[in-house]
Protein backbone atom coordinates (compact mmCIF):
# COMPACT_ATOMS: atom_id res chain seq x y z
CA UNK A 1 0.00 0.00 0.00
CA UNK A 2 1.51 3.14 -1.29
CA UNK A 3 1.30 6.25 1.53
CA UNK A 4 -0.91 8.84 0.70
CA UNK A 5 -0.29 12.69 0.24
CA UNK A 6 -3.04 15.32 0.48
CA UNK A 7 -2.10 18.22 -2.81
CA UNK A 8 -4.85 20.38 -2.90
CA UNK A 9 -3.50 22.28 -5.86
CA UNK A 10 -2.72 18.83 -7.75
CA UNK A 11 -3.71 19.63 -11.79
CA UNK A 12 -3.35 17.17 -14.36
CA UNK A 13 -2.52 19.80 -17.29
CA UNK A 14 0.76 20.81 -14.76
CA UNK A 15 4.06 18.81 -14.81
CA UNK A 16 3.99 18.39 -11.01
CA UNK A 17 2.32 19.35 -8.06
CA UNK A 18 4.16 20.92 -4.49
CA UNK A 19 2.69 18.94 -1.67
CA UNK A 20 1.74 21.58 1.53
CA UNK A 21 4.37 22.28 4.24
CA UNK A 22 2.04 19.40 6.76
CA UNK A 23 2.42 16.61 4.10
CA UNK A 24 5.84 17.53 2.74
CA UNK A 25 7.17 17.31 6.53
CA UNK A 26 5.26 13.88 6.39
CA UNK A 27 6.84 12.29 3.52
CA UNK A 28 10.07 13.97 4.31
CA UNK A 29 10.64 13.71 8.51
CA UNK A 30 8.37 10.75 9.06
CA UNK A 31 8.31 8.84 5.92
CA UNK A 32 12.04 9.44 5.24
CA UNK A 33 10.76 9.12 1.50
CA UNK A 34 13.11 10.77 -1.41
CA UNK A 35 13.20 11.34 -4.99
CA UNK A 36 11.73 8.73 -7.02
CA UNK A 37 9.76 7.49 -4.23
CA UNK A 38 6.29 5.99 -5.54
CA UNK A 39 3.48 7.44 -3.95
CA UNK A 40 -0.19 8.61 -3.77
CA UNK A 41 -1.86 11.90 -4.18
CA UNK A 42 -5.44 13.12 -3.93
CA UNK A 43 -6.87 16.76 -4.56
CA UNK A 44 -9.28 16.60 -1.83
CA UNK A 45 -11.82 16.88 -4.14
CA UNK A 46 -12.23 13.03 -5.46
CA UNK A 47 -9.47 12.81 -7.70
CA UNK A 48 -6.68 10.53 -6.97
CA UNK A 49 -3.15 9.69 -8.57
CA UNK A 50 -0.16 7.63 -8.80
CA UNK A 51 2.72 9.60 -8.37
CA UNK A 52 6.30 9.90 -8.33
CA UNK A 53 8.62 12.38 -5.91
CA UNK A 54 10.11 14.44 -8.44
CA UNK A 55 11.96 16.49 -5.08
CA UNK A 56 12.19 16.27 -1.46
CA UNK A 57 14.35 18.62 0.39
CA UNK A 58 13.74 21.04 3.41
CA UNK A 59 12.28 23.76 1.44
CA UNK A 60 9.86 21.60 -1.06
CA UNK A 61 8.34 18.45 -1.94
CA UNK A 62 6.98 17.69 -5.72
CA UNK A 63 5.49 15.23 -6.69
CA UNK A 64 4.80 14.27 -10.81
CA UNK A 65 1.30 12.89 -11.32
CA UNK A 66 1.49 9.49 -13.21
CA UNK A 67 -1.83 8.22 -13.62
CA UNK A 68 -5.18 8.78 -12.19
CA UNK A 69 -6.07 5.99 -9.28
CA UNK A 70 -8.98 4.78 -7.49
CA UNK A 71 -10.02 5.78 -4.17
CA UNK A 72 -11.77 4.43 -1.73
CA UNK A 73 -15.80 4.73 -2.72
CA UNK A 74 -17.92 7.66 -1.74
CA UNK A 75 -21.33 7.40 -0.27
CA UNK A 76 -24.11 7.80 -2.61
CA UNK A 77 -25.94 9.52 -0.69
CA UNK A 78 -24.55 13.23 -0.03
CA UNK A 79 -24.40 13.34 3.60
CA UNK A 80 -23.46 16.43 5.53
CA UNK A 81 -23.44 16.61 9.75
CA UNK A 82 -24.42 19.99 11.55
CA UNK A 83 -23.22 19.00 15.58
CA UNK A 84 -23.21 21.57 18.19
CA UNK A 85 -19.53 22.46 19.43
CA UNK A 86 -18.70 19.93 21.68
CA UNK A 87 -16.08 20.40 24.71
CA UNK A 88 -12.70 19.97 24.79
CA UNK A 89 -11.25 17.47 21.97
CA UNK A 90 -14.07 15.78 21.56
CA UNK A 91 -14.66 17.91 18.31
CA UNK A 92 -11.60 16.21 16.62
CA UNK A 93 -12.80 12.90 17.23
CA UNK A 94 -16.02 13.58 16.19
CA UNK A 95 -14.48 15.56 12.81
CA UNK A 96 -12.08 12.34 12.19
CA UNK A 97 -15.26 9.99 12.52
CA UNK A 98 -17.54 11.87 10.39
CA UNK A 99 -15.17 11.97 7.58
CA UNK A 100 -14.62 8.62 7.85
CA UNK A 101 -18.36 7.88 7.94
CA UNK A 102 -18.51 9.62 4.46
CA UNK A 103 -20.06 13.05 5.40
CA UNK A 104 -18.78 15.67 2.60
CA UNK A 105 -19.51 18.87 4.95
CA UNK A 106 -19.42 19.47 8.71
CA UNK A 107 -21.17 22.41 10.10
CA UNK A 108 -19.88 23.66 13.79
CA UNK A 109 -23.27 24.76 15.23
CA UNK A 110 -23.53 27.40 18.42
CA UNK A 111 -26.89 26.54 20.21
CA UNK A 112 -28.42 27.75 23.35
CA UNK A 113 -26.97 24.49 25.48
CA UNK A 114 -23.02 24.27 23.82
CA UNK A 115 -20.97 24.30 26.72
CA UNK A 116 -18.05 25.12 24.35
CA UNK A 117 -18.43 29.30 23.61
CA UNK A 118 -14.95 30.68 22.30
CA UNK A 119 -14.84 34.19 23.00
CA UNK A 120 -13.02 35.99 19.84
CA UNK A 121 -13.37 35.32 16.13
CA UNK A 122 -9.22 34.37 15.94
CA UNK A 123 -9.82 31.60 18.05
CA UNK A 124 -12.80 29.82 15.99
CA UNK A 125 -10.49 30.66 13.01
CA UNK A 126 -7.39 28.84 14.99
CA UNK A 127 -10.12 26.02 15.64
CA UNK A 128 -11.31 25.60 11.88
CA UNK A 129 -7.79 25.24 10.53
CA UNK A 130 -7.53 22.50 13.10
CA UNK A 131 -10.62 20.70 12.18
CA UNK A 132 -9.51 21.06 8.87
CA UNK A 133 -6.18 19.32 9.55
CA UNK A 134 -8.09 16.44 11.60
CA UNK A 135 -10.48 15.99 8.53
CA UNK A 136 -7.21 15.70 6.08
CA UNK A 137 -5.56 13.34 8.56
CA UNK A 138 -8.82 11.18 8.66
CA UNK A 139 -9.26 11.21 4.62
CA UNK A 140 -5.29 9.95 4.05
CA UNK A 141 -5.89 7.13 6.60
CA UNK A 142 -9.38 6.00 5.32
CA UNK A 143 -8.67 6.34 1.69
CA UNK A 144 -10.59 8.55 0.45
CA UNK A 145 -10.26 11.54 -1.91
CA UNK A 146 -12.87 14.29 -0.40
CA UNK A 147 -11.42 16.42 2.41
CA UNK A 148 -14.66 17.28 3.65
CA UNK A 149 -15.51 20.82 4.24
CA UNK A 150 -15.65 22.22 7.78
CA UNK A 151 -17.22 25.17 7.85
CA UNK A 152 -17.06 27.98 10.35
CA UNK A 153 -19.08 27.61 13.79
CA UNK A 154 -22.81 29.06 13.34
CA UNK A 155 -25.81 30.13 15.29
CA UNK A 156 -28.43 26.91 15.09
CA UNK A 157 -30.89 29.77 14.03
CA UNK A 158 -28.70 31.24 10.86
CA UNK A 159 -28.18 27.40 10.32
CA UNK A 160 -31.98 26.87 10.13
CA UNK A 161 -32.41 29.74 7.80
CA UNK A 162 -29.96 28.51 5.12
CA UNK A 163 -31.43 25.51 3.83
CA UNK A 164 -29.99 23.83 0.97
CA UNK A 165 -32.80 21.20 -0.15
CA UNK A 166 -31.33 18.64 1.89
CA UNK A 167 -33.66 16.03 4.03
CA UNK A 168 -32.30 17.83 7.46
CA UNK A 169 -32.86 14.98 10.39
CA UNK A 170 -32.82 16.47 13.79
CA UNK A 171 -31.37 13.65 16.35
CA UNK A 172 -33.37 14.50 19.97
CA UNK A 173 -33.09 12.96 23.35
CA UNK A 174 -35.96 10.33 24.18
CA UNK A 175 -36.60 11.99 27.27
CA UNK A 176 -36.74 15.72 25.14
CA UNK A 177 -40.37 14.48 24.61
CA UNK A 178 -41.05 16.03 21.61
CA UNK A 179 -44.50 14.77 20.30
CA UNK A 180 -43.37 14.84 16.31
CA UNK A 181 -39.89 12.92 17.30
CA UNK A 182 -40.18 9.63 14.82
CA UNK A 183 -37.87 6.50 14.92
CA UNK A 184 -35.10 6.47 12.19
CA UNK A 185 -36.22 3.56 10.95
CA UNK A 186 -38.98 5.53 9.00
CA UNK A 187 -36.91 8.44 7.57
CA UNK A 188 -37.49 8.58 4.21
CA UNK A 189 -34.69 8.12 1.85
CA UNK A 190 -33.21 11.58 0.18
CA UNK A 191 -30.28 12.27 -2.04
CA UNK A 192 -28.85 14.37 0.17
CA UNK A 193 -29.19 14.62 3.98
CA UNK A 194 -28.05 16.74 6.55
CA UNK A 195 -27.47 14.85 10.26
CA UNK A 196 -27.76 17.94 13.21
CA UNK A 197 -26.39 16.57 16.27
CA UNK A 198 -26.99 18.43 20.06
CA UNK A 199 -24.72 19.60 22.71
CA UNK A 200 -23.88 17.92 25.66
CA UNK A 201 -26.69 19.73 27.35
CA UNK A 202 -29.28 18.63 24.64
CA UNK A 203 -31.69 21.08 22.43
CA UNK A 204 -33.31 23.59 24.36
CA UNK A 205 -37.17 23.28 22.89
CA UNK A 206 -37.41 26.54 21.15
CA UNK A 207 -34.41 24.99 19.16
CA UNK A 208 -36.41 21.58 18.46
CA UNK A 209 -39.72 23.59 17.50
CA UNK A 210 -37.85 26.24 15.51
CA UNK A 211 -36.53 23.22 13.65
CA UNK A 212 -39.60 21.24 13.07
CA UNK A 213 -41.12 24.30 11.85
CA UNK A 214 -38.23 24.59 9.41
CA UNK A 215 -38.82 21.17 8.45
CA UNK A 216 -36.28 19.59 10.09
CA UNK A 217 -37.20 15.79 10.68
CA UNK A 218 -37.01 15.13 14.32
CA UNK A 219 -35.23 11.27 15.19
CA UNK A 220 -35.58 9.71 18.48
CA UNK A 221 -33.35 6.76 19.39
CA UNK A 222 -34.82 4.09 21.09
CA UNK A 223 -31.57 2.51 22.23
CA UNK A 224 -32.06 5.71 25.06
CA UNK A 225 -29.49 8.09 25.89
CA UNK A 226 -26.01 8.55 24.38
CA UNK A 227 -23.15 10.97 25.01
CA UNK A 228 -23.43 14.03 22.80
CA UNK A 229 -20.03 12.71 20.98
CA UNK A 230 -21.57 9.15 20.17
CA UNK A 231 -25.08 10.51 18.65
CA UNK A 232 -23.21 11.91 15.53
CA UNK A 233 -21.78 8.24 14.59
CA UNK A 234 -24.31 6.72 15.72
CA UNK A 235 -26.63 8.53 13.93
CA UNK A 236 -24.17 8.33 10.49
CA UNK A 237 -23.87 4.64 11.05
CA UNK A 238 -27.91 4.41 11.16
CA UNK A 239 -28.28 6.41 8.06
CA UNK A 240 -26.40 4.87 5.73
CA UNK A 241 -27.29 1.07 6.82
CA UNK A 242 -31.15 1.95 6.70
CA UNK A 243 -30.13 3.22 3.27
CA UNK A 244 -28.72 0.18 1.90
CA UNK A 245 -24.96 2.18 1.63
CA UNK A 246 -22.76 0.73 4.39
CA UNK B 1 -35.06 13.11 36.90
CA UNK B 2 -33.32 11.39 40.28
CA UNK B 3 -29.58 10.22 40.24
CA UNK B 4 -29.30 6.31 39.67
CA UNK B 5 -27.02 4.07 41.91
CA UNK B 6 -25.76 0.42 41.37
CA UNK B 7 -27.14 -1.53 44.15
CA UNK B 8 -25.79 -5.27 42.58
CA UNK B 9 -27.24 -6.92 46.11
CA UNK B 10 -30.99 -5.19 46.26
CA UNK B 11 -33.64 -7.63 46.97
CA UNK B 12 -37.28 -6.12 47.25
CA UNK B 13 -37.64 -9.14 50.14
CA UNK B 14 -34.96 -7.44 52.53
CA UNK B 15 -36.22 -4.19 54.47
CA UNK B 16 -32.60 -2.44 53.11
CA UNK B 17 -29.83 -2.66 51.12
CA UNK B 18 -26.38 -1.58 51.36
CA UNK B 19 -24.58 0.43 48.46
CA UNK B 20 -20.94 -0.62 47.12
CA UNK B 21 -18.26 1.67 48.15
CA UNK B 22 -17.69 3.33 44.82
CA UNK B 23 -22.01 4.32 44.58
CA UNK B 24 -21.80 5.34 48.84
CA UNK B 25 -18.82 7.51 47.80
CA UNK B 26 -20.86 8.99 44.62
CA UNK B 27 -23.86 8.79 46.89
CA UNK B 28 -22.35 11.39 49.52
CA UNK B 29 -18.93 12.80 48.50
CA UNK B 30 -20.21 13.98 45.10
CA UNK B 31 -24.07 14.64 45.07
CA UNK B 32 -24.18 15.34 48.97
CA UNK B 33 -27.29 13.26 49.66
CA UNK B 34 -28.47 12.86 53.31
CA UNK B 35 -30.93 10.40 55.07
CA UNK B 36 -34.51 10.78 53.47
CA UNK B 37 -33.02 12.23 49.88
CA UNK B 38 -34.93 9.71 46.70
CA UNK B 39 -33.14 8.41 44.83
CA UNK B 40 -33.23 5.16 42.25
CA UNK B 41 -31.20 2.42 42.37
CA UNK B 42 -30.73 -0.90 39.93
CA UNK B 43 -29.68 -4.18 40.65
CA UNK B 44 -27.27 -4.71 37.51
CA UNK B 45 -30.13 -7.41 36.14
CA UNK B 46 -32.81 -5.31 34.59
CA UNK B 47 -34.80 -4.53 38.17
CA UNK B 48 -34.88 -0.94 39.31
CA UNK B 49 -36.65 0.91 42.18
CA UNK B 50 -37.59 4.10 43.28
CA UNK B 51 -35.50 4.10 46.86
CA UNK B 52 -35.19 6.47 49.84
CA UNK B 53 -31.83 7.09 51.53
CA UNK B 54 -31.80 5.56 55.45
CA UNK B 55 -28.39 6.06 56.65
CA UNK B 56 -25.43 8.04 54.92
CA UNK B 57 -22.10 8.18 56.79
CA UNK B 58 -18.55 7.78 55.49
CA UNK B 59 -18.67 3.85 56.73
CA UNK B 60 -21.74 2.84 54.55
CA UNK B 61 -24.75 3.86 52.98
CA UNK B 62 -27.91 1.90 53.00
CA UNK B 63 -31.13 2.73 51.09
CA UNK B 64 -34.84 1.16 51.06
CA UNK B 65 -36.43 0.49 48.24
CA UNK B 66 -40.11 1.84 47.56
CA UNK B 67 -41.34 0.34 44.90
CA UNK B 68 -40.41 -1.05 41.25
CA UNK B 69 -39.27 1.67 38.33
CA UNK B 70 -39.11 1.44 35.01
CA UNK B 71 -35.39 1.93 33.53
CA UNK B 72 -34.14 2.34 29.75
CA UNK B 73 -35.50 -0.22 27.72
CA UNK B 74 -33.72 -3.22 26.71
CA UNK B 75 -32.42 -4.31 23.06
CA UNK B 76 -34.82 -6.93 21.48
CA UNK B 77 -32.16 -8.31 20.30
CA UNK B 78 -29.73 -10.34 22.64
CA UNK B 79 -26.54 -8.25 21.63
CA UNK B 80 -22.65 -9.13 22.62
CA UNK B 81 -19.57 -7.97 21.50
CA UNK B 82 -16.44 -9.90 21.25
CA UNK B 83 -13.71 -7.43 20.54
CA UNK B 84 -9.82 -7.91 19.84
CA UNK B 85 -8.36 -6.18 22.97
CA UNK B 86 -7.02 -2.59 22.12
CA UNK B 87 -4.21 -0.47 23.26
CA UNK B 88 -4.14 2.13 25.91
CA UNK B 89 -7.63 3.54 26.77
CA UNK B 90 -9.70 2.58 24.26
CA UNK B 91 -11.50 -0.23 25.89
CA UNK B 92 -12.43 1.93 28.33
CA UNK B 93 -14.58 4.31 25.61
CA UNK B 94 -16.22 0.96 23.46
CA UNK B 95 -16.82 -0.67 26.61
CA UNK B 96 -18.82 2.71 27.44
CA UNK B 97 -20.35 2.98 24.20
CA UNK B 98 -21.38 -1.02 24.21
CA UNK B 99 -23.38 -0.41 27.55
CA UNK B 100 -25.13 2.55 25.85
CA UNK B 101 -25.78 0.62 22.70
CA UNK B 102 -27.53 -2.35 24.44
CA UNK B 103 -24.95 -4.87 25.16
CA UNK B 104 -25.29 -7.14 27.68
CA UNK B 105 -21.81 -9.26 27.30
CA UNK B 106 -18.29 -8.10 26.23
CA UNK B 107 -15.42 -10.36 25.43
CA UNK B 108 -12.12 -8.87 25.11
CA UNK B 109 -10.31 -11.05 22.89
CA UNK B 110 -6.70 -11.61 22.27
CA UNK B 111 -5.75 -12.17 18.53
CA UNK B 112 -2.96 -12.52 16.44
CA UNK B 113 -2.66 -9.14 15.47
CA UNK B 114 -3.52 -7.83 19.04
CA UNK B 115 -0.91 -4.80 20.01
CA UNK B 116 -2.24 -4.83 23.67
CA UNK B 117 -0.96 -7.82 25.39
CA UNK B 118 -0.56 -7.73 28.79
CA UNK B 119 1.99 -10.35 30.36
CA UNK B 120 0.24 -11.24 34.24
CA UNK B 121 -2.97 -12.15 34.83
CA UNK B 122 -2.94 -10.12 37.78
CA UNK B 123 -2.80 -6.91 35.45
CA UNK B 124 -5.58 -8.85 33.60
CA UNK B 125 -7.41 -8.95 36.75
CA UNK B 126 -7.64 -5.54 37.39
CA UNK B 127 -8.43 -4.48 34.12
CA UNK B 128 -11.56 -7.06 34.13
CA UNK B 129 -12.42 -4.57 37.57
CA UNK B 130 -11.99 -1.50 35.71
CA UNK B 131 -13.75 -2.25 32.65
CA UNK B 132 -17.02 -3.50 35.23
CA UNK B 133 -16.44 0.02 36.72
CA UNK B 134 -17.09 1.72 33.46
CA UNK B 135 -19.97 -0.69 32.24
CA UNK B 136 -21.44 0.28 35.74
CA UNK B 137 -20.92 4.52 34.99
CA UNK B 138 -22.36 3.76 31.68
CA UNK B 139 -25.31 2.18 32.71
CA UNK B 140 -26.17 4.72 35.35
CA UNK B 141 -25.56 7.38 32.82
CA UNK B 142 -27.70 5.97 29.78
CA UNK B 143 -30.87 4.58 31.90
CA UNK B 144 -30.23 1.00 31.93
CA UNK B 145 -31.02 -1.12 34.67
CA UNK B 146 -28.50 -3.96 32.87
CA UNK B 147 -25.06 -3.64 33.84
CA UNK B 148 -23.26 -6.12 31.13
CA UNK B 149 -20.49 -8.88 32.34
CA UNK B 150 -17.39 -8.15 30.79
CA UNK B 151 -15.29 -11.30 30.73
CA UNK B 152 -11.71 -12.63 31.62
CA UNK B 153 -9.99 -11.78 27.87
CA UNK B 154 -9.54 -14.70 26.23
CA UNK B 155 -7.78 -16.33 22.51
CA UNK B 156 -9.80 -15.58 19.74
CA UNK B 157 -9.18 -19.64 19.20
CA UNK B 158 -10.92 -20.07 22.58
CA UNK B 159 -13.86 -17.75 22.00
CA UNK B 160 -14.40 -19.62 18.20
CA UNK B 161 -14.83 -23.04 20.29
CA UNK B 162 -17.04 -21.56 23.21
CA UNK B 163 -19.88 -21.35 20.80
CA UNK B 164 -23.47 -19.97 22.43
CA UNK B 165 -25.66 -20.49 19.80
CA UNK B 166 -26.13 -16.75 18.86
CA UNK B 167 -25.33 -15.42 15.31
CA UNK B 168 -21.69 -14.67 15.01
CA UNK B 169 -20.90 -11.37 12.94
CA UNK B 170 -17.13 -10.89 12.15
CA UNK B 171 -16.28 -7.39 11.00
CA UNK B 172 -13.30 -7.55 8.70
CA UNK B 173 -11.79 -4.43 6.58
CA UNK B 174 -13.02 -4.45 3.17
CA UNK B 175 -8.72 -4.62 1.81
CA UNK B 176 -8.62 -8.16 3.49
CA UNK B 177 -9.78 -9.53 0.73
CA UNK B 178 -11.93 -12.05 2.51
CA UNK B 179 -14.11 -13.88 -0.41
CA UNK B 180 -16.77 -14.91 1.22
CA UNK B 181 -17.56 -11.73 3.24
CA UNK B 182 -21.19 -10.01 2.99
CA UNK B 183 -22.70 -6.56 3.05
CA UNK B 184 -23.86 -6.01 6.62
CA UNK B 185 -27.57 -5.30 5.11
CA UNK B 186 -27.90 -8.73 3.87
CA UNK B 187 -27.52 -10.11 7.25
CA UNK B 188 -30.15 -12.70 8.68
CA UNK B 189 -31.90 -11.21 11.88
CA UNK B 190 -31.48 -13.03 14.99
CA UNK B 191 -32.63 -13.40 18.34
CA UNK B 192 -29.18 -13.13 19.71
CA UNK B 193 -25.81 -12.15 17.89
CA UNK B 194 -22.09 -11.54 18.95
CA UNK B 195 -20.46 -8.93 16.69
CA UNK B 196 -17.00 -9.63 16.71
CA UNK B 197 -14.32 -6.76 15.79
CA UNK B 198 -10.41 -6.77 14.98
CA UNK B 199 -7.65 -5.17 16.75
CA UNK B 200 -6.13 -2.07 15.43
CA UNK B 201 -3.40 -4.40 12.78
CA UNK B 202 -6.62 -6.35 11.60
CA UNK B 203 -7.59 -10.08 11.60
CA UNK B 204 -5.07 -12.29 11.02
CA UNK B 205 -6.01 -14.69 7.40
CA UNK B 206 -5.96 -17.79 9.95
CA UNK B 207 -8.50 -15.94 12.11
CA UNK B 208 -10.61 -15.12 9.12
CA UNK B 209 -10.47 -18.67 7.91
CA UNK B 210 -11.07 -20.16 11.21
CA UNK B 211 -14.18 -17.73 11.97
CA UNK B 212 -15.86 -18.89 8.70
CA UNK B 213 -15.35 -22.49 9.16
CA UNK B 214 -16.51 -22.20 13.35
CA UNK B 215 -19.41 -20.75 11.48
CA UNK B 216 -18.89 -16.92 12.04
CA UNK B 217 -20.59 -14.88 9.35
CA UNK B 218 -17.89 -12.51 7.49
CA UNK B 219 -19.42 -8.91 7.02
CA UNK B 220 -17.13 -5.87 5.17
CA UNK B 221 -18.82 -2.13 5.54
CA UNK B 222 -19.06 -0.75 2.21
CA UNK B 223 -17.98 2.40 4.18
CA UNK B 224 -14.42 1.82 4.08
CA UNK B 225 -11.82 1.38 6.57
CA UNK B 226 -12.54 2.74 10.10
CA UNK B 227 -10.42 3.28 12.86
CA UNK B 228 -10.39 -0.41 15.13
CA UNK B 229 -11.88 1.55 18.26
CA UNK B 230 -15.01 3.03 16.08
CA UNK B 231 -15.98 -0.35 14.67
CA UNK B 232 -17.55 -1.75 17.18
CA UNK B 233 -19.74 1.55 17.74
CA UNK B 234 -20.81 1.21 13.99
CA UNK B 235 -21.01 -2.65 13.71
CA UNK B 236 -24.02 -2.70 16.86
CA UNK B 237 -25.28 0.42 15.58
CA UNK B 238 -25.37 -0.65 12.33
CA UNK B 239 -26.83 -4.18 13.52
CA UNK B 240 -29.83 -2.38 15.67
CA UNK B 241 -30.73 0.14 12.81
CA UNK B 242 -31.25 -2.88 10.22
CA UNK B 243 -33.08 -4.95 13.10
CA UNK B 244 -35.75 -1.97 13.50
CA UNK B 245 -34.71 -2.22 16.73
CA UNK B 246 -32.83 1.84 17.52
Amino acid sequence: VLPRFYAPEADPAAASVRLPDDEAAHLTRVLRLTAGARVRVFDGRGHEWLASVIDATRAAVRVELLETAVAAPESRVTLALALAWLKGDKMDDVVRDAVMLGVTRIVPLLTKYTEARPAAAASRGRRAERWHRVAVASAKQCGRAVVPRVEEPVRFVDYLDGATGALRVMFVEPSAGVGAAVDVQTLPRADAVEVCTGPEGGWSPDETAAAARAGCTLVTLRAGTLRADAVPLVALTAVRALWDDL
